[in-house]
């Protein structure tokens, strides 16, 4: 048994208390880790500066992001108290139903069990993470970026300490690697990993997807539209393009490309172009589009489907709101797709028949997001159409099971000749 | 592109129509259905009767299986009947949330898409399988079983009469392969395929698992547990753990392993090992319960963990709660697991701390299936803890997406300085 398959199966042991924690010593716990996050900032702060002072090879955004200063940790520390504050996602009542007179059938919410989740240079995930899984009653393996390492393990080391005082969290509830080797060996732990949860670019979700029996949460790629329809309000059309796309180039929710229908071209193409470019966007465009504004750029059949995080954006036209469903169910990653008209009908075929996680009619696709849908915390956004979609909250991390209560019923009532019947009463719950 | 290919894209394409067909049209089509498979049931018997012909070196109980005849056509009429009185699982409004005003986010339950099921030599599981998808709502790619081709292609020749009927079904909606070879073929296509069920041996299962990106319903294992507590009543025990392993033996959801408490076991053991010898069923026991009855078989390591579907059982003798659960969360399966006892505390533990997707108190862990849940039809039952698990009806047929409904908002209003507050106000749906 190596390293980290014993490190999965003290998780998963541990994984059995945190499935009973009662609700108060989960929001205690949370409210001690935020004061030790807080208490330990000099500690923190200098892990962090040394994992920093190592890795001024890296780009730009990378140093950006794994950089922490007292704002960032009181940030994290309301993070961890809002999460606090959430509604236990463990030991809901799902359903409740009579089968027969003494035979209760309970639907119950619970863990999934153990969590590993793996991300890129941001320390400020720890906390975040750390204080979903445990709201949520599940023990975590976090594999953290080695350019982050020191800040990453003098967080959870904090946290680790906070959780000590509560005897019903065990410490194995929480671990932490940092070896890229380790990865591999993770993914292949499905007998102990319920469920792993990549953060980070989508090469890193892509490899993990293809190297797991374990079920993945999350997205490889935001390919997401914006159909502009023969019915749409010219300034409100461009306004959400712009939005879509201009508001944040490098989230999953902006828009890559825009489907413009032919009878509104004329009057939309020009001035959402104008919009775009005096912001420095590229823009691709079909042979169609270029038929009415030359200068642009072709787009070609790559186009279509590449995710460009960037400010770029591919325009083409359509001539049916059914061309226009087709060409995303194609092209796109069912992450978030929008429609701009002012046919309510138009707007509910497009809702219905496009297959993705979110169909928006009149809204810019940036709206995709777990703290905008109101949900107090994000894990992340799922494209997959099993278990979670979409923006992903707490709720993403809990599973169910049947609790079945009887007084020594046995089958052999039920079935052959004379068999009692059940009730099958549901019970409001 | 191979012919599995253009058919699975096809049936895609099938898929967004018939997600958005009216609930009184589904139930129409199944009708139709159902009144097609009685007026064919000549034409249904007779290639029956031919692939029984050229079946005689099947195995007695898979040649029974195979077998079609009148009653067994109108039991499946009915079944068609019965799943079209079901709720329409799709449609369904999960949940509303005002996140402003004029914006409204409806999280609205869809189908999956298409869904391909792999079934053995069972012909009744075309017309169950093929009316449970069309109520959710999905396309459906069959694979049936070489020796049952002729029935099932009758089977569904008879079925794809009656949906012609109806213009919103489209004839991709429901479409068969026979040929081993083209298993692979299907389980290769994650772009087109949202869900694969295996039904059939436990070898087919894990097969189907370790060969496919696509997400598999079901379960490979059904190795179900009794645990007979110190304060079991000793009857209730003999009952039910007799009902739980003799009820149906081959079933998934038969007990393969019965623990004991150590203070219990002088007056449970003995009339519980002469009930289950009475019954003709083999027992293997671990060395403290050969101390007490020393003529039983004794019990190998390989025996925790066998799923005998069988008239065998394993028997093991523990010293509390905790070694119980610790066992069955080791060995067991995740599919059903039971504890007899008068302790209401014990039985609260057990239930919260054995994780599996069913947990009994004083109950057969026979009653593990849909029919007996209430749900009116079964697609299986999941031991996977991600979507539906346990026994699984029309719901796990179905995922969701969120509509949102806006009058052109942007996030940037909702971004940065001076940013407008959202309301997120839960609508009660």
């Amino acid at each position: 048994m190596n390293e980290i398959e014993s490190l999965a199966r003290f998780a998963k042991t541990a994984s059995r208390r945190l499935a009973v924690l009662p609700t108060d010593v989960k929001r205690r716990a949370l409210g001690a880790a935020a004061d030790r996050i807080e208490a330990d900032a000099d500690a923190i702060l200098k892990a962090n500066a040394a994992d920093r002072a190592d890795a001024k090879e890296l780009a730009g955004p990378l140093r950006e992001r794994l950089k922490l200063d007292r704002e960032k940790l009181a940030g994290m520390a309301a993070g961890i108290r809002a999460v606090a504050a959430l509604e236990d996602p463990v030991g809901r009542l799902l359903s409740r139903t009579l089968l027969d007179d003494g035979l209760r059938l309970d639907k119950v919410s619970c863990p999934l069990g153990v969590l590993a989740v793996i991300f890129e240079s941001r320390p400020d995930a720890v906390t975040q993470i750390s204080s979903l899984a445990l709201m949520s009653g599940n023990a975590l393996i976090l594999k953290g970026g080695r350019e982050a390492a020191r800040s990453t393990a003098a967080l959870v080391a904090s946290l680790s300490k906070a959780f000590e005082g509560f005897p019903g969290i065990p410490a194995d509830a929480l671990a932490i690697v940092t070896d890229r080797a380790h990865v591999d060996a993770l993914l292949a732990l499905d007998a102990f990993v319920d469920l792993v949860i990549p953060r980070g670019s989508n090469d890193l979700v892509r490899y993990i997807q293809g190297h797991t029996k374990i079920p993945v949460m999350g997205h490889a790629d935001g390919v997401c539209h914006v159909y502009v329809d023969v019915a749409a309000d010219t300034r409100m059309a461009v306004d959400i393009v712009a939005d879509s796309k201009l508001q944040y180039p490098a989230a999953c929710n902006a828009v890559e490309t825009v489907l413009v229908h032919g009878r509104a071209a004329p009057r939309i193409l020009p001035p959402l172009v104008a919009r775009l470019r005096e912001a420095g966007t590229e823009i691709r465009a079909c042979a169609r589009t270029r038929a009415l504004l030359p200068d642009l750029v072709p787009a070609t059949e790559d186009d279509w489907g590449a995710e460009y995080l960037a400010p770029v954006v591919a325009v083409k036209m359509v001539d049916s709101l059914d061309e226009a469903i087709e060409h995303v169910n194609r092209y796109g990653s069912s992450h978030t797709d929008a429609i701009v008209t002012d046919d309510a009908a138009a707007a509910e075929r497009f809702l219905s028949e496009v297959d993705s996680a979110g169909v928006y009619h009149n809204a810019s696709t940036r709206f995709a997001d777990g703290f905008r849908y109101g949900f107090g915390a994000e894990v992340g956004i799922s494209t997959s159409k099993l278990h979670a979609r979409g923006p992903v909250g707490l709720e993403g991390l809990v599973s169910y099971k049947y609790k079945l209560y009887g007084e020594g019923q046995l089958v052999a009532s039920y079935s052959g000749p004379g068999a009692r019947p059940f009730r099958h009463e549901k019970i409001p719950s």
